[in-house]
């Protein structure tokens, strides 16, 4: 691979809900996108998120140069990938898809720019060997929904993919504000939506059995464990858990009565029946409240949690500064 | 059960870390507390509590009336009890110890007043036995710690506490700002510390297969879904992931590839080898941070994220009265 040139033309392929809130956090952080789909009213599409998007981002904070007119798109895959530094790719989940389209830009693109995969479903492995002649600058590059405002980016190679692939890409996403995690096993679901069923399934589980219901279950999360996981990470908090004997103590402690309970867990089956009572009792919770209005009170308080995360480090850097 | 009269005086029984914080909730909600306690120096070490947590209470907002001076303390029990409205029991986590204790509570206390347990550990079923005259005024009332600060509280019956009991539990505890939810059946850990178990079982595999460290792990779950997680219930959030066609949409979409995920789920044995992977992945992650300094951080986001939640329900309810 030849010296890295800077990334400042992305090629979006593929505009769906994942590429259009990408496409939105790309011009937001000053960068030129040239976006591509082949489907017909795929450009008014994204304008329209973007430009729904950008009170948001404006709020999170542009980079200079950040504009909605550094957005191109072109139905033409060769047009879009023509001078682009960078590939995010957000094409269906079909591996014999995904193979043929590697394929493709694997041809049209010069050897040292990264093709990413915001594939959740699909390991490297298995789309990489499409991309003939150079499958070392392919990874997955996975966000968390949505990714202009989720900051999760989850990195993980295939087989053939290099480490230099694996280092630019964190890199990358890390210069434009990311929280990169370099995952070294391909495993479903990566880590986050792993960490996610994980708790579904314990949810799903004890409204089955009607210990609660789906309005009690989310308050227990949303006003209980879920308020520290926006903040710190399980093992961080496991170690302040620990009191003052840190997270030696916290094991000392609980390790055997957490192990304990793991087997009292539950395997919910998702049956037809089973999903018509969750259905039900999420129906409940809701009530009257419109889908958009839920989705307004969900993405204020993000803002707002994002605000307060990232002044909280503002502070921290600046008393590091002044204390070093 | 007679009329009830309004609870003005709470009787805290056990003022370790979990009775601590109960009393400077109660005290911040303006009523008075009388507290007891067996150990030495339960008095300075609760005075002190409770003064280092008055300025987060402050600032969550101090009820009409809200004192410290309002704290009693006393090593005597039955002084302890005398003209208590509603008693919140944080005793040692032993079924001999709770049941005795009960007992003697029962004996000295009228007998419309309710005796609230934190015990995360016992089901009352096991412990209101020892409340003989009156074992349907016993309720688990289980805080999520710390209690002054994490407004969960989860509500648990055994086979002999009343409706009556259950229900006069959540309005107390609703009326000083908690969040109860009401669990109708008896289970280890009740709920709250299970979805914890649940995501921690994925998380401890996740280190222990070398798939990532603790430190990304974290950042995966705090900088990824934890931060909804803070701010809406799975349920909810998965009927907004169903997009317009809500939690019906979700499940059709979601239901097979979520029951496939949960069978690559991991089961990781928590052996000394594997405690030590975990203790020192963690080491690296913290670095030369202090336990203190990251008290700190995680105190200061999460009263910046009640504040948050606070406002904006304020808001819905506002704009519910005007438009009303």
């Amino acid at each position: 691979m030849t010296e890295s040139k800077p990334i400042r033309r992305i090629a979006v392929i593929g505009t769906g809900v994942i590429g259009a809130s990408w496409t939105a956090l790309f011009l937001a952080k000053g960068l030129e996108v040239v976006a591509t789909d082949p489907a017909l009213s795929a450009e008014p599409a994204l304008r329209k998120f973007v430009a729904g998007a950008w009170s948001a981002l404006t709020r999170l904070g542009l980079s200079p140069g950040a504009s909605q007119s550094n957005l191109k798109f072109t139905p033409d895959l060769g047009d879009a990938l023509a001078s682009a530094d960078f590939v995010q790719e957000n094409g269906p989940e079909r591996v014999d898809f995904k193979q043929k389209l590697y394929g493709q830009i694997d041809e049209l693109l010069p050897s040292d720019v990264i093709i990413a995969s915001s594939s959740s479903g699909i390991p490297m492995s298995q789309i990489q060997p499409g991309a003939r002649a150079h499958p070392e600058r392919c990874v997955i590059g996975h966000p968390f929904n949505p990714p202009h405002l989720i900051p999760l980016v989850e990195i993980v190679g295939g087989a053939k993919t290099s480490e230099e692939t694996n280092r630019r890409a964190d890199e990358f996403y890390t210069s434009i504000g990311r929280r990169t995690v370099r995952i070294k096993k391909e495993l479903p679901g990566h880590v986050a939506n792993r960490l996610q069923a994980a708790l579904a399934r314990e949810v799903y589980y004890l409204v089955a059995e009607d210990v609660l219901n789906a309005a009690d279950v989310d308050t227990a999360l949303c006003w209980g464990p879920g308020l520290r996981w926006g903040i710190m990470g399980n093992m961080m908090l496991n170690h302040l858990g620990g009191g003052p004997g840190g997270i030696e103590h916290f094991f000392q402690q609980f390790a055997g009565p957490m192990a304990a309970s793991w087997k009292a867990l539950g395997s919910p089956a998702l049956t037809p029946e089973v999903q018509k009572k969750l259905i039900d009792s999420v129906h409940t919770e809701v009530g009257s409240r419109t889908i958009a209005e839920l989705e307004a009170e969900r993405d204020e308080i993000l803002l707002g949690l994002l605000e307060l995360r990232s002044k909280r480090q503002e502070a921290v850097a600046r008393h590091k500064v002044a204390a070093g």
